[in-house]
């Protein structure tokens, strides 16, 4: 059987499949999986075409990463075929550890990180496939030898960066967003074993990281988007806690109370996706629990939460104030002091001496780029924080 | 409030909201559940990009019909600001009667076409909105004096048209479905009430007429998408009559024994979406009943049947003898022979004397396009027969 | 030094340099001479972004070039190292022998086709170069025994063909002009030491046929593009014969009255570019000569004829009456007559039977396109008659 | 005869033309002649792509204002139909002083920046037109009450900038100069008379300035280019000195000795454009001046400069020891220490404080832009000193 399958896609064109044993790990349910995951979780309720997968952003990150490794071969960093395949396979695997909705319901329920997840599963699909996934184990998880390999799964310039600011630019159509991607692979070269940027390079990163933070601002900290998110985190904590929805709440156990070492539970957690979120949704929007069907039918129909923000906490009073104010408004509903839903998120940003970008200059070697940098030398990581409440009007 | 929204839409840029009217009935939840519906059914299992929604679709569709007003009126063709504000309400709603995932699912379970369903969920807005549907009632029904508006909602050039071949082809990726769609509108006026193309837009109309043959060969009769549309269809049927699945079941009740006249059942039909289609699978992957939980795992997990097709039907004898390989390949499950799936299926072509496409010529006066085109006068109509079975190996 | 070049193309984004001696032919002023040649002669009085020039095209020919033989690769044809760099050598230098402004102002003046110029340069260059495009020479000339390796440079399918169909409707804007030339050049294989395209590639070819088509009947052989053609034509024609312009006489001697065989005609010829023929109407423009300062001013500032065109030749009185009013109304002019300008345009199409494209099935191996395609078996080759003039208001 | 023709444009699509005048102005000699002077002057050497025109860009301009007014009518801002139309005008015309290769010869011979010129052949065409374009002068001018008219064409934020850095960046292939101008638009409104910029636009506004920025680093101020810039600067001002090139010295006479207030200097100005340049080396190449031939050979072949810069004057002795060098590697070519090259460029940034951009904030009103902004709040001015001489190997 040809597995050298082609897809088409609408950001790349055609991306190809360049080993056999990539076909058989997308052909693997925990990674089909990833095709009822959202990327941007609840996004699209503000930019209505961010309606693509982890699935697609796997495959997208897959194919940058082979036009990365043909950049260095060509110049003469040395590659070999095993390493090239591991490579593909840390990168593929990279997000199979998301829980439904991605970063909208990441840690909230579940304890672990998705890269700690994702590195769950490659132990129990490496277990399937025989020990052919140790190097892309040892890859994925910074201890093999040559850190560059690492460096491209996972670094401020790796090919999961490259491919889902493209990407989520792309589907959201905030140009903004957009990345010279192509010029920046071009860049890259190792020097001593590390990945580097060439000098030239310098002016693309700080677009990059501009246009990154454009998308933290624009679109993954959007006001609605957070809103959204915070209801539907209120809706699962509650329908939980209050048991409900009663069928589902395996669901929760596996995530809540229990170890997810052994491969039985992993089992269990690559059952659920949005779909399972969303079910809970529609079987609450109708029930008498007048909180929950409030939250399920705001989130069914888009009539989402107002978010008032700023940089330092909330006082108490203002809180308390607002859930008296939501009170009055809505009598009818028990708990509505529960519709004041208030948080905060940071931005994750690129800031100097943390994982710092290395640029490889003629005249001094490698130098860090915040020493270079002219504009964006950094960005700025700030707390954003915010209480979101049901509109008045 | 400022209702003059504007959308990022990754195929046109930025989208406006022209009316109130518009913004209000986006809002509707009705509307809002079109989110829920993929344009494309089960295509992503080919194209992976194809995950965008009846929403995304009605969205652009509005946008080109803006254009499209905008062309005619620069040629001095009358339309009043109702009749723009009607046509752009007819052609926002005119998919609203969508069942889940759109014309995989249409007619199999539900009686009506969408356009029906369409149409009647028109009228219970209506009543919602205080009979300000009726202009764009009218219009979407043909009964409108100014045919041309019909036309632009529903003809063999409407912007449904243009909008579902332009995203379609955007979000498979497939370059040969790209139809030049501002071209064609460019083209368009209006003589004696009617719509048609002016002369020199010939060649694009059989551009077009080739592009979308071309996406109906390579997507929408994609041999993959029918064994999984075929699939979907055969868990559907059973697990309604055997009634395993009882907790849904209305959901099928709704759409077999019953007449859909009243706005009750509208409301009901209004609740079901692509996401209650994929719960139902995903219950049923682990059920005990073994030919369901194939389905439902095939489906899930890309599991999908091979497609044998040709031009006439399959002689019972070809069809049976198929039936018994089945049978004695997956003997572990009761009832195998369901496994093979037999069917047909239309391609939806452009036929001549059937709504044909007229052509302003200088000379003639208006004639019909296929009097006047070169190569593609007409697309052919034929019916593919296939079986479709589990893969042997 | 390194010559693997990227050169930033707007089409294909970055294109780069394979070989070295691929470098070394680009810097060669017979090469650098092409920068100065327009691709689409005048055509950018109708399309005001086709500025691109033969430089440009060669460049991007190149690029489809090392996509082909990479596909051609992938499915086990054998091409060797050697074979790669001079297939690639001979569509670099395909169009080297072009005249000023390409097919305008091809066969005016010069006894040669293109072709036949590109080959006797190539020698030239090739006793510069040491005999290094030996191979290059044999592909290019259809000699070499691998056959498809001309193909890829001369033929229905070659790289030629797909960047200029490319190129042309991007820089001209016409939407409708673009063909999908990833998708033809990944079907492309070799069977029997020619070059054919994989069955399911068939809908691609219709649409590149009809793209092809409709590029000739909106770009290529538009009126008004025309009609400038005729005029620089003309005006050639007579500030030759009439010696008025003396200094670049030389340009015409040796298109003219002799042959071009040895090296340094050549060289003469190299020296002529678009630059010169500009120079010539500039020059013109406030000359006595009448008629010869009133296509000057006509094609520098855009006051073009208008173009009569039917299907069969027009008839001589028809002719000598336009003349007639022409010298009515143009008396101040001396032998106005010679304003009218009457000729002939043939498109270049597909014709079956000639040079026809094959196609591999599974089922019946190599058959030919035009048995299997459904809609564009062949285009039409038609005659243009045409008739030019001055306006008369 | 109608006016209202529609360009194809590779960047925008198509493109309108909403006025009778507009047609009559792009139809007048010295509108056509822009056809002839390319926008990035000898760019193209480094990004072959770079062969647009003048004529585009300011057809292209022409669009965006279209856009603009749209979106500041549709905002409620007053713009009367007359103003509209100068405001057109006064776009279409604003670079129509350039002299041959833009930038790269500007302020070299001509004692006047090319606002002037355009100015003066505005208040030319303005007698042609019988008065018609007095508002668009007094628009361009500064001298209309409606300030930001003026500042849609000339200001930082202007429909000029827009254009060209979406225009460079698309001929170019850099796909980092690509600034939002569509979302910048969106976010323009008039606040006082005043243009100013949404809040929520600050951070487009910054990449807008970043993409200016990397502009100026990689394609306007490319060592290449400079060097093939201040080759031919140097070709001209020795082959105007020396008088070698008689016949066309009456082009250096308009430029440089006299005052060009009156019609006929300018009639004599608008005749001049890149082809004469051209003109001029393809004569010299082959004269026996030897410094002038090798540039004019240098500068046809592309056989350019080397360049050395850095960020503070050459001190004399470098210099005048690298004269010695060249002087002794070309000891054939009389006075060959004009070989060296010194100069300076300055980049056009985007300074605090000078035409400072205004924000329009819902909490503080009007605010300076540097002041809201995060991390591009100018960009640095810099002045760049080099030297170029002919390559040493």
């Amino acid at each position: 059987m040809n597995k050298r399958k082609i897809f088409n896609d609408p950001v790349y064109g055609f991306i190809t499949i360049p080993f056999d044993i990539i076909y058989d790990l997308i052909s693997h349910p925990y990674f089909q999986r990833l095709r009822r995951i959202k990327q941007l979780g609840l996004t699209d309720y503000v930019y209505p075409g961010a309606f693509h997968t982890r699935f697609h952003h796997a495959i997208g990150a897959l194919h940058l990463m082979q036009q990365a490794i043909q950049v260095l071969r060509a110049k003469n960093v040395v590659v070999s075929d095993a390493e090239y395949e591991a490579v593909c396979i840390a990168i593929l695997l990279h997000d199979i550890g998301h829980t439904p909705f991605s970063h909208a319901l990441e840690n909230t329920f579940c304890p672990y990180d998705h890269e700690v997840l994702s590195l769950k599963i490659m132990h129990v699909l490496n277990r399937v496939f025989k020990g052919k996934l140790d190097l892309a184990i040892e890859i994925f998880s910074g201890q093999y030898e040559k850190e560059f390999l690492h460096q491209l799964v996972s670094s401020q310039l790796d090919m999961d960066r490259m491919d889902y600011l493209t990407r989520d630019s792309f589907f959201t159509g905030v140009a903004e967003g957009v990345i010279g991607y192509d010029r920046i692979i071009k860049m890259l070269t190792v020097v001593e074993g590390e990945l580097v940027v060439e000098e030239k390079g310098i002016l693309s990163i700080e677009r990059f990281l501009l246009s990154r933070y454009f998308m933290y601002s624009q679109v993954y900290l959007h006001r609605t988007v957070i809103a959204a998110e915070q209801m539907l985190k209120k809706f699962l904590q509650l329908s939980n806690d209050f048991n409900e929805i009663s069928e589902k709440s395996a669901l929760f156990k596996i995530w809540k109370g229990k170890n997810l070492e052994d491969d039985e539970l992993i089992h269990f957690f690559a059952e659920i996706d949005d779909f399972d979120i969303i079910s809970l949704l529609k079987k609450a929007k109708n029930s008498e629990e007048n909180v929950l069907s409030f939250f399920a039918d705001g989130l069914l129909n888009r009539r989402l939460f107002k978010t008032i923000y700023k940089n330092s906490p909330f006082s108490s009073d203002f809180v308390s104030q607002l859930r008296k104010n939501v009170e009055s408004k809505f009598q009818s509903i028990e708990n509505a002091q529960q519709l004041v839903l208030e948080g905060s998120e940071k931005n994750t940003s690129y800031i100097r001496e943390k994982d710092e970008i290395k640029i490889f200059t003629k005249s001094n070697g490698v130098v860090r780029f915040s020493d270079l940098a002219k504009y964006v030398k950094q960005t700025d990581e700030h707390t954003l924080f915010f209480v979101c409440h049901p509109p008045f009007s």
